[in-house]
């Protein structure tokens, strides 16, 4: 009886261990690793904030987009961003265009190539009190990337902004007019 | 009576001709020359369509942003675009920003500056004929342009797409996902 009963746990913690193994490599409802953030959905129906470039090994050009709560927070200047706040970054490659530099007087013209991923960044200053009040996340073919490294990085980042502009609470895009 | 008569119409034509004169130079309801065409209200919600960058002496970043007719005729790849749509083009200065540099390994970030001017492409098949259906405007600090040459020059440059790939419809910009 003794045995049988070892025999018994034993089992069940070998099913409960794989089946955790398995949840935790699987993307639970496809959020991002650390905070859980989901892909907002309809975000592609948002506001703008404003747009960017990042050259470099990035080469990208981007838009931020934000919801509601956080585009009426640019508009009237308030920090720091009121909980609810999602900002959307979109970044695509940067890539020449030789169909329009052909009707230009030069070659000039750069377009939004393929979408490289999508960051969204969520106010909770509750739930991601130890981040500033920001949880993040990082999309790439709509599903969230798992890598916990990468995810962290995103706080270390804009963390750093922190100690160059205080009122910015760790938001590096202004609101574009 | 003769020499009245000719004197009152020389006054009727003296003053027919200032006010009419000051009515050109006045911006009628803040309308562009040619198309007629306003600023839309409210276009800074509009959802949007995708980015660009056109350097030289241009040397902006944009947005294009579209009103619901616009932007679902993106989305399906309706092409001509159906009367009623309006695209937005918004050019900001593209500047470097020395706080985000400080932050990344390199510099590398560009972010959209002071805004330059907005420009609206307005589609009606049948007021805008003569122009390929596209009624086009200049904006800056909220006035349209008064310059016709610069306002038909609008139609002269979106005209040349047309021989290089007809079925944008006299569109630049594709919808970036």
């Amino acid at each position: 009886m003794q045995r049988l009963a070892t025999g018994g746990l034993t089992l069940a913690v070998l099913i409960f261990g794989v089946s955790a193994v398995a949840a935790a490599r699987r993307p639970a409802q496809n959020v991002s690793p650390v905070y859980g953030v989901a892909l907002p959905k309809g975000y592609r129906d948002w506001q703008l904030v404003s747009v960017a470039r990042e050259a470099g090994k990035n080469n990208d050009i981007r838009a931020i987009l934000g919801n509601g709560i956080a585009v009426k927070a640019f508009r009237q200047g308030k920090r720091p961003f009121p909980d609810g706040s999602v900002l959307v970054r979109l970044a695509w490659r940067f890539q020449s265009s030789p169909r329009n530099d052909s009707v230009f007087p030069a070659p000039q013209s750069f377009i939004a190539g393929d979408l490289i991923n999508v960051q969204v960044s969520v106010k909770d200053s509750k739930r991601y009190a130890a981040s500033g009040g920001w949880g993040y996340g990082q999309f790439e073919n709509g599903a969230a990337n798992q890598d916990p490294v990468l995810t962290q990085a995103c706080f270390i980042c804009h963390a750093k902004l922190k100690a160059l502009d205080g009122k910015a609470d760790l938001v590096f895009t202004d609101y574009s007019q």
